[in-house]
């Protein structure tokens, strides 16, 4: 089994990148934080004997050899960047439990006949930029390279401009490499494992997802002498579509989420009727048919609510992935790995998106959980114990022995 | 009558000052662009023979001499400052029409007995400092300079330190002259004037207002792993207050309005349920009874809402006055000038809040309004024409004059 202090004394590390304001994180992506987590990860990365890949989106490929370095590599990989006020687990402790792998494979002297590769993401919270794991999106061949490098920040900014930046761009190809298997490990970011009292969740799918930003236009004027009739609130709109998408969700019971978490108005002055509101419409099901119902749902009601209250409306897709089956014989080596270490587990669902959603198009690939404390995630509280950070990371250890060949 | 074209001239010339993005202007207060302004106003008003004092709230007294200096002198004032996205005439436009009767007066060799004091009060609008009115407040002793200079922006700048560092502080005591009369000359920011054809509201009365700002506290949590059932969503929240204070407004038709114009979501990401929102409501009514009444529904309203979705929630009154009755011998004053001069004219509440509402609790007060294009205010697109603009000027002139005893 792998080393759990090194692993948690290696996150508490990387925490202390970035710090939040209340215990967590802000080290988002392509920010001056991001290029100190990558510089820290590769030079660890590299005191454990790996080099280093780097491509043209920031994709940190860390290789540690195999005995047979013309196989298809086995790779590890999360990310290491965090939402605003985002935690110290979410997508790092995949990263971090990868290079503890190959660490422990090191100390215990084991080789694998596959090279094994750990990677870092790049932006694939999509707080900075919309939409979330776009640079594993690429590698995937989902986007090309020229939506991501114009993709804007809410000050305007470039993710091309701020990947050159903080120096981060590579010269390879995205999605050059040929990959045997893919694993990545993550914190559940859901109350299930916890509840249940497992340990390790099995993730045989992920929900399927849709971000629409909505933009609705009104017209600015004064709250005090216009009266009622003549208003055309951009925020009234805004707040029945946000009461729709909740409404929404919960006709959609179970399994079907919705939340709006980005709300803007202009020119948001305590006495101007708000002339625009721009939003964005976050609805997830495991089910495609409930995801695809939520979509066309809202659609619908919110172009009833904003010619009621006459507002011009415009709905952009920023972000899309249907629901997800990971590899069956992937799935098949965590269970007997957790079987294995005489973990409890259960077959889960991933509530959130993840690289590994992407690169499943592309390869074989699986993901491995562990519990997180109240199901919180993306809030600086977020919290796990090194306990249940080890027992993950040893299920990954044995299924990447496996899927590497010992 | 005035020099309809030299005011014009003035307005434009102006509008230079904190050019907008649409055709207006964002020339906030004590921002550079205010003390630009003001430094330009200034010299006008000396070339035009006038002196100037400043008090400690850097609301500007340029004043032409009386005959008798001694007696108390006629005030003209509004403001200089914008919204964000303002128009070029709101508070403007009372400025440099009291700045045109004093350059008329001089031209037609008019003496009056008492002297004329042109008045530009610091942070009517309120827009980056709640509440609006702060430095007229001061004067007329509603607040005190402890809580004006402490108020702060959106980034965290106190009034205090901003009026410092452009520049505009003076030494005079805030609300130690004596003001024989005050005229306030404004754009009506409403539809009804140009609706009914009039040229002149004759403003009798003023609504009253609430300032209502709410802060809700949720959890921040994760859009997509986070079961509906588990949410404590702020955002909602706002969205629930948003509406309940639309039908309140409603059900105290006619008479009342009621909206939301600055809201803000934490941390508003679009894969984060938002953990924190505050904004701003605005209720305005010339009833007192419907003012309270609409006050105290939406807080029961709003505290059953964030009850149910287990919400913390803060209400902290952030801006109010009473219904204003402004002095019923300036009225007839300014109605016998419009008559005068054979204007059409009507009897009008003001919509908005002006200076005068305060300067009315310590002097006699009165307004003039002439109408604006679509009744549209606190927009870009704000629009007079310049004979409405002349037209208020010469009530302006001939009620000042019979005020200031020529
Ligand atoms: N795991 C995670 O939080 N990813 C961000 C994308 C998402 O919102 O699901
Ligand atoms: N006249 C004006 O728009 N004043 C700002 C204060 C208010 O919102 O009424």
């Amino acid at each position: 089994t792998v080393d759990g202090q090194r692993l948690w004394d290696s996150l508490m590390e990387m925490a202390k990148i970035g710090p939040g304001i209340a215990g967590g994180n802000n080290r988002q992506t392509l920010t001056d934080a991001d290029a100190e987590g990558r510089a820290l990860f590769r030079s660890w990365c590299e005191a454990a004997g790996m080099s280093m890949g780097l491509d043209r989106m920031g994709n940190m490929f860390m290789r540690h050899e195999g005995a047979e370095p013309d196989l298809d590599p086995v790779y590890i990989g999360s990310h290491l960047d965090t939402q605003p006020t985002g935690g110290k687990y979410d997508g790092v402790l995949g990263v971090l439990a990868g290079l503890e792998v190959v660490r422990s494979i090191r100390d215990l002297g084991i080789r694998t006949r596959r090279p094994i590769v750990v990677v870092n993401w790049t932006n694939e919270e999509g707080a900075r930029f919309a939409p979330a794991m776009l640079a594993s999106g690429v590698f995937a061949g989902v986007h090309d390279e020229d939506y991501a490098n114009s993709r804007v920040d809410a000050e305007g900014k470039r993710f091309g401009d701020e990947l050159d930046r903080i120096g981060w761009r590579g010269d390879e190809a995205p999605g050059a490499r040929k990959i045997h298997a893919m694993f990545e490990y993550h914190i559940e970011q859901g109350p299930i494992l916890e509840a249940e009292g497992r340990e390790i969740g099995v993730v045989t799918h992920g929900q399927g997802l849709w971000w629409l930003q909505v933009t609705l236009t009104g017209k600015d004027a004064h709250t005090g002498s216009t009266p009622m009739g003549m208003r055309v609130n951009a925020g009234l709109g805004m707040a029945r579509i946000i009461e729709a998408v909740h409404r929404i969700a919960m006709d959609h019971q179970p399994n079907a989420v919705g939340a709006v978490g980005q709300a803007n108005v202009w020119p948001n002055s305590r006495n101007v009727i708000p002339g625009k509101a721009v939003f964005t419409i976050d609805f997830r099901s495991p089910d495609l048919g409930k995801l695809t119902s939520m979509r066309s749902k809202l659609e619908l009601e919110a172009s009833k609510i904003a010619a009621e209250l006459g507002l011009g409306i415009e709905i952009e897709p920023v972000g899309h992935f249907d629901p997800v089956t990971f590899d069956p014989g992937l799935v098949a080596t965590v269970r007997r790995a957790a079987e294995g270490l005489g973990l409890t587990h259960m077959d889960i669902v991933s509530g959130a998106g993840h690289d590994a959603c992407w690169i499943n198009r592309v390869a074989p690939t699986v993901m491995i959980m562990c519990p997180c404390v109240g199901g919180l995630s993306h809030n600086e509280a977020e919290e796990i114990t090194p306990d249940w950070a080890k027992a993950g990371c040893d299920v990954l250890l044995h299924a990447v022995l496996e899927a590497a060949e010992v």
